[in-house]
């Protein structure tokens, strides 16, 4: 990054993963940042029922580098995780690698590690001030203030910075007041299944089978169950099942229900659940949402990033590497542009906006792939035909998922370079098979003709 | 209604038209009812920019009517309109008249003349509180409670009651609220017109050539003027434009702009718009929402009502009246299910949800017959063909707009009825053209048989 000083004082609303990243970049361009958070008890953040485990990959780390917290992040909260362990109801299993090459790992970390991780970091910062505690009803657009209640005194107070940056979530604060004023095309979208955090603790160090080096996933068709490796020696399990009808959240209520249930599915897995029934039971239900905003800034005011402009399922692991990704590309614009801020803001939102709004298409396709073995495994066959015959012709071949996961290219490219490989497949595909059939019929014949000829001879000896 | 009691409290948050309506329905059961507005003086309700003229119809009339305001509205805040004139760039008219029989008016009154009536209303009421100046940054739709800052003090309380009602429009907080505690389907979506309330005043009593008891509607294809009367000898009129292109709310900055664009557009009625280029460029920017959520309410705690869970575009001048309906049904379902709230709530989504997406969609579709001249006379002229076809099958023959304007009947059943009136005419009119052709072809036969018998007999003479 450039050591170009730009002075400006700025309000990132959202102390989140990305609103940290964020105040941390600013902080780097010479900007006062004040950063608002709603929780108020620091240390205690509450387990909102979202996945407690995450997955760093190359746009994640690509950012935190930048922040000279790369190897940080890598070697004191992560565990390297190289492939996906597929275990089938026969007690069968066959292994996935992440990468082409089986060697390219992603990190596994905890939210909450990386979290106090990043708030460490920030607080250490002499022009990065957080506030928490502060709850968001209001913002003017057009003047770049914003309004917050302390939940502590209950008292409103209005704070206003040169810009504001929205990185309140999902269920942004400011995105709201934004479309207030600029109405939109906003939407939101729920899937119909829900999920359960459970733990999985293998009692012997070995981890009871389940290899601590790569993700385990047990697809049952209508549900599944997903571990990711913990620090320790525990795995973190996501119990994704419908929300309604049979084998779903709603049929199973009873601590009978759910022993049943494991029992059956996962006989394998479910000894290792010591808390199994009661977790399943207790633990709030999360829900998979897509949101899509056709607005994400106003003027020179008003700027949203992660969550609150592109939520997407967390199936392919993107959305903290999406989120990380908007806070180098937006940092990088206001270095670029200086003083127009208006412009760095439209350039953020032209080169985010397609390639987020591709990221939320294939985190909800990649769950077929998840939930259904059957599916699975024709989609990864078709995947390794395809890439094999790209080669084959010496040409580019490469899983979307590596692309995905393992370079920085743009997630819009990446599905589109995806889709070329496929269509050249069908078409090298198709000329393998008519080669095959040109051969097979060259040789028919030929050996019609010997035959012709031989019986030619006979019948001139005859 | 009947007077059986129910004692209940309950807060309705938003004091608009319909919050203030469902306030007398609860209060009239029995209930007792605060209602939270965030608006803070009263007496100066800020013009925000929305359609100042409203339209009631059969349902809002429908609505009043129960609670012994339909009279009133009628004859002290409103203009009975019998139909609409339609004014054509060449300076000739046609009528498009509100009902089939010409006779059936439907009535228009400003917004703020039908709010002070029902604030008054309501106010005199003994069990019916109003806040005003409350802004609700809260809802936990589990408890029933409402958490609201004071915009005077600044200082956040919290309300609670048996049910929490939200009427709080477009942007509804409780909606939002009720989102984040329960994940659904929600959908936002703007037209890419805006418009601005423009001030027409013939100079003359007699409205300068301008019938009060008609509306009046200036088509321009890519734009449109539309204006209904006012209690005083005004009109008022709504200029509606594209947001962005050639003759837009874009390229029109300056006052020569403006005063060029509508001396040519509308030489007839701009004259008698004397404050046409200061409106025109000073006031708010309007635009059209539809917006849809799949979850009205949660359990026997929270359920929404107008704007809050079905905002639809203006064309069919019907979101107040569906507004009103919703007041008229969930009363008379939590009538009907006495302590048993959370099936009245379910009863009144299944009765309503349907219905109000029906009228999102025609209200939409409605704008194409209103701007564009060609296209409205051949959806007249089709509607008309479709009716006199169904009549003369004696069947019934009714038009849309009537049904949905003058008829209580369910919106959905509604569209249902003119799909199929426009099949069975489409049916009808294939039969008379079959009748036609079979009478044609007969009469040539005919001709024919009688020609070669003529021909025959000559050759015989011969």
């Amino acid at each position: 990054m450039s050591s170009q000083k730009v002075t400006f004082t700025s309000i990132v609303v959202g102390g989140g993963l990305s609103g940290l990243l964020m105040a941390m970049y600013l902080s780097r361009m010479g900007g006062r940042v004040q950063v608002f958070e709603r929780r108020s008890v620091r240390t205690s953040w509450p387990r909102s029922g979202r996945s407690i485990n995450l997955l760093l990959s190359a746009r994640g780390l690509s950012a935190l580098r930048e922040l000279d917290l790369e190897e940080t992040a890598k070697k004191t909260i992560s565990v390297p995780v190289y492939g996906r362990t597929v275990h089938t109801i026969a007690n069968t299993t066959s292994f996935v690698p992440y990468s082409d090459d089986g060697r390219k790992p992603v990190h596994i970390c905890s939210r909450w590690d990386l979290h106090r991780m990043l708030r460490e970091e920030a607080e250490g910062l002499p022009n990065v001030t957080l506030h928490y505690g502060q709850q968001c009803v209001g913002v003017d657009p057009d003047k770049g203030s914003v309004s917050f209640v302390d939940t502590e005194t209950k008292q409103q107070h209005e704070v206003s910075a040169d810009f504001v940056i929205g990185a309140d979530g999902t269920y942004s604060a400011v995105r709201e007041h934004l479309l207030r004023r600029v109405p939109a095309n906003f939407e939101q979208t729920v899937l119909s299944l829900g999920y359960r955090e459970l733990t999985i603790r293998p009692e012997d160090q070995d981890g009871g089978g389940l290899d601590r080096h790569t993700s385990h996933d047990w697809p049952r068709g209508r549900h599944m169950l997903f571990a990711l490796p913990n620090l320790d020696n525990s795995f973190s399990g996501t119990m994704i099942l419908p929300l309604n009808g049979r084998e779903s959240i709603e049929s199973l209520r009873t601590e009978t229900d759910v022993r049943e249930f494991f029992a059956h599915h996962y006989p394998d897995v479910s000894p290792m659940m010591p808390d199994l029934t009661d977790e399943f039971l207790s633990r709030k239900l999360a829900t998979f949402l897509t949101v899509r905003t056709s607005r994400w800034h106003h003027r020179d005011k008003v700027v949203l990033i992660g969550d609150a402009c592109h939520t997407v399922v967390p199936f392919y692991g993107q959305g903290m590497n999406a989120a990380f990704e908007d806070c180098a590309v937006l940092a990088s614009r206001l270095l670029a542009h200086g003083d127009d801020r208006e412009s760095a803001f439209a350039e953020y939102v032209a080169l985010r906006k397609p390639n987020t709004d591709a990221l939320a298409e294939i985190s909800v396709r990649h769950l077929d792939g998840l939930v259904d073995p059957v599916r699975h495994s024709i989609r990864e066959t078709r995947h390794r035909m395809s890439v094999r015959l790209n080669r084959l012709a010496r040409l580019p071949g490469t899983r979307l998922y590596e692309m995905v996961t393992h370079t920085t290219a743009p997630y819009a490219e990446c599905v589109v370079a995806a889709a070329r490989q496929e269509r050249r497949a069908r078409w090298l595909g198709l000329s393998v098979l008519m080669a095959f059939y040109a051969a097979r019929s060259w040789i028919d014949h030929v050996s019609r003709r010997l035959r012709q000829r031989r019986s030619g001879m006979k019948s001139q000896e005859a």
